[in-house]
């Protein structure tokens, strides 16, 4: 079963990053052959600046390696290391009718969101359409905000299959993820980098320490008093990093009261440093190392040409190209 | 000075694609480094079956070198061939607003016709845009019809050049085609699949008389009075074929009077097979040759890339790609 995800560089990465998709793609590595890719294609649909395209796109490289992405077992690479992408692209192009993109949630929320409304935008969903058909990908894992463009892609790889001959095009399945839930940012809305409110995943410890302490909200409750569970961000965020028995052990301590939230916080810290820190050093390691940094993105890039090669000329045969 | 043109293949050729466009681009390879595809990308917003598809592309390629396309002076090649004209295409769209699609006449026009809204034909502008621009070319010979996605092309180069450089992108110049003026299909109307009045280019020359005896229409004048030379179609067609001073005959037997339309249409023959009987059988041997069309593609293919890879390894550096 081949797996497929991607990834957009948008700059550095949060907590919240960190919990809504680069830890089930780390876990995703053991239930089939991972093809992980960063969408630096997409990615330009809102990053108009070159160097920050770059950087972004190798800071989440090296950030994926450092979370656990293993090389080796997975299939990782550069969206543009697969330029027939675009070729597919086209190709879907002209089995999509123009009202179903213009009825995808994302350009509208994009539009929404003071966008200037560009074809890249609007033809973001075909563009992942191919990227998602070129590997013959058997599973996609969505959230809920990416079952729409799933979907399109099953359409409009039905509607090839339909034209042009059953076996055309492989029709991906959707793997809905289990909830994360929301992540909470420091402020107690989800966390986001549009709000502020973010604790960053690389951060190092003294930058922690000043964030979890300072700027993490807690409410007025009394230190005597029990806390409440519900509706702490606190919790909430140490429930996603800490083992099971000292989440357990946090929560008791909530209800019985007489611990304050600053003996809480330092839990929250000691468990952001046991789970980060050793890839935060990992990282440092990749950082200082950018020759390995760049094998293993040959080595992928390699290997999804391999695998793009075959179903390309597939296709170009299927439509009358070859 | 690069000059490039690209056709769109369509099935069998007429006389009227000879003249608006084969003869003016075989003409232009004395004017500068001349580029001509088979638009086989394109041809898929309209040709929708692969076997049509891959004939057409073929046949245009073949017509295309009997009408005297000359491949060692031209770079002759599939649109396909270069597969990285869709990846241009790609970062084209992330400066292309959708509202410039929207007003395309192309797209309003297809649709006005009864093709079905997809995004093929949405994009159509971009692709071709990609298509001018991944050879560095300076000059796009234009008829009125195809000026907007000219325009459209310079448009979305200079966006690109002011947000990733000058120089990032070179920037076409039109040259405007001096217009052969509308060729008269054998019922008088413009020569058109669609209004099935057309002269075939590569008849063969029992065809040819027969349609031009019993099809092309002439008027009542009797045979001892002068001919109306306006709105003849026989003379426009003449005039196309037959030499200025075989012309110059004929004008002056119109106005004379004494000699009828059969006459006439005979010295039309006449002029057709002149004109187009080597080119018939030159396209003859090609059709028993195709491992000299392959090879001659094959070439064409190599040359296109060339001259594309720097341009779009160019690109992706510039726009951070790279």
């Amino acid at each position: 079963m081949r797996i497929l995800t991607g990834l957009q560089p948008s700059g550095k990465l949060h907590v919240g990053n960190y919990f809504g998709a680069m830890e089930p793609a780390v876990r995703l590595q053991d239930e089939g052959e991972a093809f992980y890719f960063i969408a630096n294609y997409h990615a330009m649909t809102t990053v108009k600046n070159p160097d920050e395209l770059r950087a972004y796109t190798r800071e989440l490289a090296i950030d994926f390696l450092a979370a656990g992405l293993d090389p080796e077992r997975s299939t990782f690479f550069l969206q543009s290391s697969v330029p027939e992408v675009n070729e597919l692209a086209w190709i879907l192009s002209n089995v999509c009718p123009v009202s179903q993109l213009e009825k995808a949630h994302s350009y509208k929320d994009k539009i929404a969101h003071g966008f200037s409304p560009q074809h890249g935008l609007f033809a973001y969903p075909v563009l992942m359409a191919a990227d998602i058909l070129l590997y013959d990908t058997n599973c996609v894992p969505v959230g809920k905000d990416q079952k729409q463009h799933l979907e399109i892609t099953r359409d409009l790889a039905g509607k090839i299959n339909e034209a042009y001959g059953e076996g055309t095009l492989v029709i991906p399945e959707p793997m809905i993820r289990e909830a994360t839930g929301v992540v909470p940012g420091l402020d107690g809305q989800k966390m986001s980098k549009s709000y502020n409110n973010t604790l960053p995943l690389f951060a190092d410890p003294a930058e922690v320490k000043k964030l979890i302490m300072k700027k993490l909200v807690t409410d007025a409750t009394p230190l005597e008093d029990p806390k409440p569970k519900e509706g702490s961000t606190l919790l909430a965020l140490y429930r996603l990093m800490a083992k099971d028995e000292d989440v357990a052990a946090m929560e008791a301590d909530y209800d019985r009261g007489g611990i304050g939230y600053g003996d809480f916080k330092k839990r929250l810290l000691e468990a952001y440093l046991e789970r980060f820190e050793p890839m935060r050093l990992r990282r440092e390691e990749l950082l200082a190392d950018p020759g390995y940094v760049d094998q293993v993105l040959a080595k992928g890039a390699e290997k999804a040409r391999a695998a793009a090669a075959p179903v390309i000329d597939r296709v170009r045969k299927a439509v009358g190209l070859a």
